[in-house]
């Protein structure tokens, strides 16, 4: 069994994900085919990479995930294709997998890029506006047939890397910023429990967001009253922040790129 | 084929949905995934049992749905799974099923529950926020790979049961309310036929909502002319509002928890 | 494998799309699902044959399209199902197949409808209000099994076509309308590039709409400068307005069924 996740910002309206699909069983009828979004904001490069990012962990080896937002296309920013870990993405080269990228480095995995440079595993005729239908789904689904990633491209070394956003750590503090934001409202920040493991640690841990202070982390959402704003840690690992049985960011009136401070006091 | 269905609160932006179809796959690649709806209201328990019901009867034996509206997750309460009729059931233990199991001793049919308790049969880590992809899809695709239900947890007979609102029946006229709105603006009431069975039914039917009147019940969106506020029975024998080709709930100005009055007069 | 595809106005919100998909695979469990749309403004018949129309000729040959936006659904409208070039459609015959059937005359294709009138083809129920459950679904998965179109009901040869938006051509300019607006605020017109072949062709191509003129035609969204209004040819062949990296509609504060002028000057 082989799996295509989609991650794009299409949308859900106007077809665009179900002809891609066509196009993929058309080539690998054997595949399975899951929706991670098609909400991304469009053209919202980044947050593209990091809504697939949590998800990846959980999918089989030689999964493939086909991840298009894509504001450059038809012009010369190159497709690729590459495998990082046991994992292969399909993906404009505009920065999309730098969350993916990043975290290889850190966990020094292997990675290998192409750039999808061979239009025999494409579709006959190339629009210059929908490449996700035209040149990343039938490469999605040659993958899934097991033809090799030299065969759909050639092999390069420098996949475009976006700067992302890091937190600030001083002795005292560390200042952060929110990342993202779901479907409840809960708040993801950059900031991970080990960027505060440098601060003198006297006291509860505090954190400030939106004229609020939060103290002490909490375990679940449940452990706390409904209502109450909350500090944990997410399914990433990532510090958050909720309003229990609340949306967080309507109560704080906040949104992607605030600011987050968290110290020891 | 065994299908498995999905209802939950957990909207189609944040690739929740997505990471619980990988880890579906991975234990069950053989099955069928159905989304019902990913739409209900955030935390809305009894509305997530309210979206499925109406379609349960349709999928074929030994089908499994999984809802997950939990706004304790990561708490006391108990996951669960069941087998209602010929219907299996997985579901944090908070009154999600409360339908399906009124539903089930009105028709008088079996019902078994499992407090899910046997780890092995969930994901190596469990997160606090999300069980949803850590327990509840591992034990559905375990389900649908034929693992019986007193394997997965230890038997109990006390599924949590929430009140449903139940239409106020005298004499003279039933008082019901609405239950449900769908995409159409078309209200669903708590109201069955069955209900005015015991009014005097001298003259026609008279249905008030929304301080406007309607008389008689229309067999069909298409029988009133465009435009006509109609009362009829929907597909799941309850008295339903519709406004043909409009919307009934902004022409009413109403929604959920509405009072609706029907006699004969 | 056979692919059925789903446009319909249902949203997906209520549980519509997942119990046809229950009543297909119960009928043709080896069939692969694609969702083309559920967002089709309720009721807006026209719209749900153009969400699908630029799709179709992506799916491989005997693929089967449900499109369901049924306003008259339980009157007297016929349920046809029918054979356009290589593509099987089942729809309610109330002008929704107009696109197709004004492309398949255009090119001279073969075509063949069936009005559905065998209820052993149905589901055993047949509601007043969900004829997409009750018989679509149903008789788009017998399609699938290979049942003959004529066996599923009675050859008819007068399909509802609707009236389309032509645009006006004279011998100095071409006056068409914005016929669709995507996700992305992006336009569709009904103008195409063989309308405009009868004008002076003097000049640059000019475009006019919403009280804004663009000079030219744009091969890509890429090749302008972020935030530039642009006019290029779509994936249909269409002419379209954009904004690149933007959103056309809100830019020009248009949309569906604004005017178009094209001429060179």
């Amino acid at each position: 069994m082989r799996l295509i996740s989609l991650t794009t910002d299409f949308g859900i309206r106007d077809g665009y994900i179900g002809v891609m699909k066509a196009v993929i069983y058309s080539i690998a009828p054997e595949v399975k085919i899951i929706d991670i979004s098609h909400m991304v904001s469009p053209q919202n490069v980044l947050q593209g990479g990091m809504t697939a990012i949590g998800h990846i962990g959980y999918f089989p080896e030689n999964s493939i995930h086909v991840i298009v937002v894509d504001p450059g296309v038809g012009t010369a920013r190159r497709p690729i294709a590459g495998k990082i870990g046991t994992q292969f993405f399909v993906a404009p080269d505009n920065g999309l997998l730098t969350p993916m990228i990043e975290q290889a480095r850190h966990q020094s995995r292997p990675m290998e890029f192409v750039h999808l440079d061979k239009p025999e595993y494409w579709l006959d005729r190339i629009s210059h506006t929908f490449h996700a239908r035209d040149i990343f789904a039938p490469v999605a689904a040659h993958l899934a047939t097991d033809v090799p990633l030299n065969k759909l491209g050639t092999f390069v070394d420098d996949p475009v890397v976006l700067p992302l956003p890091r937190p600030k750590i001083t002795q005292d503090h560390v200042v952060g910023e929110v990342i993202y934001v779901d479907h409840y409202g809960n708040l993801a920040t950059n900031i991970r429990l080990a960027d505060l493991a440098g601060l003198d640690q006297t006291g509860l841990l505090q954190v400030e967001i939106g004229g609020k202070s939060i103290r002490g982390l909490t375990r679940t959402f449940g452990e706390a009253e409904p209502g109450s704003l909350i500090a944990l840690l997410d399914g990433e690992g990532l510090l958050g922040i909720s309003v229990t049985n609340g949306n967080a960011a309507e109560h704080l009136g906040v949104s992607v790129g605030e600011k987050i401070k968290v110290r020891y006091r």
